[in-house]
């Protein structure tokens, strides 16, 4: 989740210390002892971020994956989250998966804090992770001539949305259950020009990294991957949808992935558009946005 | 804040990496980079933590206040500060405060995340300090003929709670705009054998301290500090009234505090009770509980 509000960007402009140099991406980097630490804190609300009535396991393991993917886009191994909890319904169900998620990507609880509030809930995590690899990577780093680059498939989470949200039969794991791309990004982290986690649509991802790095994408949507069940007719909506937490990412010329990618488009001097697809500028909203 | 619900406490049984080793305290203590890291995250709700139509300004002072007072407990220094923040009436007087705080207490906001909600507003801050005294001081290490100390008087808060609520002329700072005792936490750390900040009130707190070192305190309500403007009759209220961020501490026998404080009871062996006030064991609730 990135934090395009206005609010956000007045947030930002009263944080001078030079301690506050990594804002500018979704995560703060921060040395500390001969280290560099990645800090980051999202929030989840009831309505918003989850459907009424899901399953709180499944909003925990979300909560964590999707923090702990801020990291992965950092190369960072994590080292603990705190959990901001607002108490209700079915806290042993989060419970069970905030175990289940610590547990599968070995994180351990350090602290946090439980309030009673009546109205929808909000929960909040703050990720800690140690960077493994410098300079860390950011949205910064991309130079005309780069190629891009995906981990996996975009859409998946889009299709198992509308499968919770109409109850059908289909497969909604990857709505519920996102996976981290920890290894990808340690492993991509030392050759990486930009990377990011595709959080609110790989359109307007792109767009990010296109504009922090000052350079224009042409992605050919014929190499983007989707899932095999995604209707062909809606690929275009896949590219916008988000909540896929694959790894974006850029290489300099003729580099090649030491991980299994998908490379999707080419970097080329700034135009007056931050990405082409198939040539063309896109039409209407890239993604979502936090505004 | 301390965390007594049943939930912090399944949520600290999960926490069972060696990194979770502070949980048993409000801060969590985390070894990084050759240094010490302490880190807590605090949340406020919207008519439990501040009442409706507060200032915001206010609001966002003692959000950073209350957690730096969790640092200073610690004797950390504090290193930086990431805001979760639901977006909504009056932000602008909360960026206002905000920024009064940061520059208050020399802390850089490092990121956050903003959030639209409808319902209670809820707020959450994770705050982060380095250690400055090995070993880190916690509730645990008091021992029998210790003394017990407080940096200052219990009950401001209340009186200036009564002010804002009840629309007077008194003095409602003490309530809106909480003091952080870094200092004195940095200069008590190396010597205090227990410490941690009257969040909840001051006998319940001791309460706290007495049964993670297993020892029994005696305090002498005579020694106490009140403020000037306290009715003698609510001094029994205000020891247990809390919201005032003192530092409650413990040194050996004849040791004492490098900073002004004042001496309010003493260490004994443990008996059937954590504590008494003149000999007595108070009746009813020593405090805030968070259950």
């Amino acid at each position: 989740m990135s934090k395009e509000s206005a609010l956000i960007a007045a947030l930002r402009s009263i944080a001078t210390h030079p301690a506050a140099r990594g804002l500018q991406d979704d995560c703060a980097v921060l040395d500390f002892g001969g280290e560099t630490m990645i800090l980051t804190h999202d929030m989840m609300v009831e309505g918003v971020h989850w459907l009424p009535g899901q399953d709180m396991a499944d909003v925990a393991w979300k909560l964590v994956a999707t923090n702990l993917s801020d990291l992965a886009a950092k190369g960072a191994e994590p080292v603990g989250v705190l959990l901001g909890f607002t108490l209700g319904k079915d806290d042993t169900r989060f419970l069970h998966g905030l175990d289940e998620a610590l547990t599968a990507f070995c994180v351990p609880l350090l602290g946090g804090d439980t309030v009673s509030a009546n109205g929808p809930r909000s929960l909040g995590l703050t990720a800690l992770g140690r960077a493994t690899s410098h300079p860390v990577p950011d949205r910064r780093g991309a130079s005309p001539a780069d190629t891009l680059w995906l981990t996996g498939p975009v859409g998946a989470a889009m299709l198992g949305f509308e499968a919770l949200r109409d109850n059908t039969t289909a497969d909604s794991t990857a709505f519920r259950r996102p996976q981290p791309r920890l290894a990808e990004g340690r492993a991509l982290a030392p050759i990486a020009t930009a990377m990011m986690d595709v959080s609110d649509g790989l359109l307007i991802d792109a767009s990010r990294i296109a504009q922090a790095s000052n350079v224009t994408f042409a992605i050919d949507s014929a190499t983007v991957p989707f899932p095999a069940n995604l209707p062909p007719a809606r690929k275009d909506e896949a590219m916008r949808w988000g909540d896929d937490y694959e790894l974006l990412f850029t290489l300099p010329p003729g580099a090649h992935p030491p991980i299994q990618a998908h490379r999707i488009g080419t970097a080329t001097v700034p135009s007056s558009n931050p990405i082409t697809v198939d040539g063309a500028v896109p039409h209407g909203p890239l993604g979502y946005t936090h505004d």
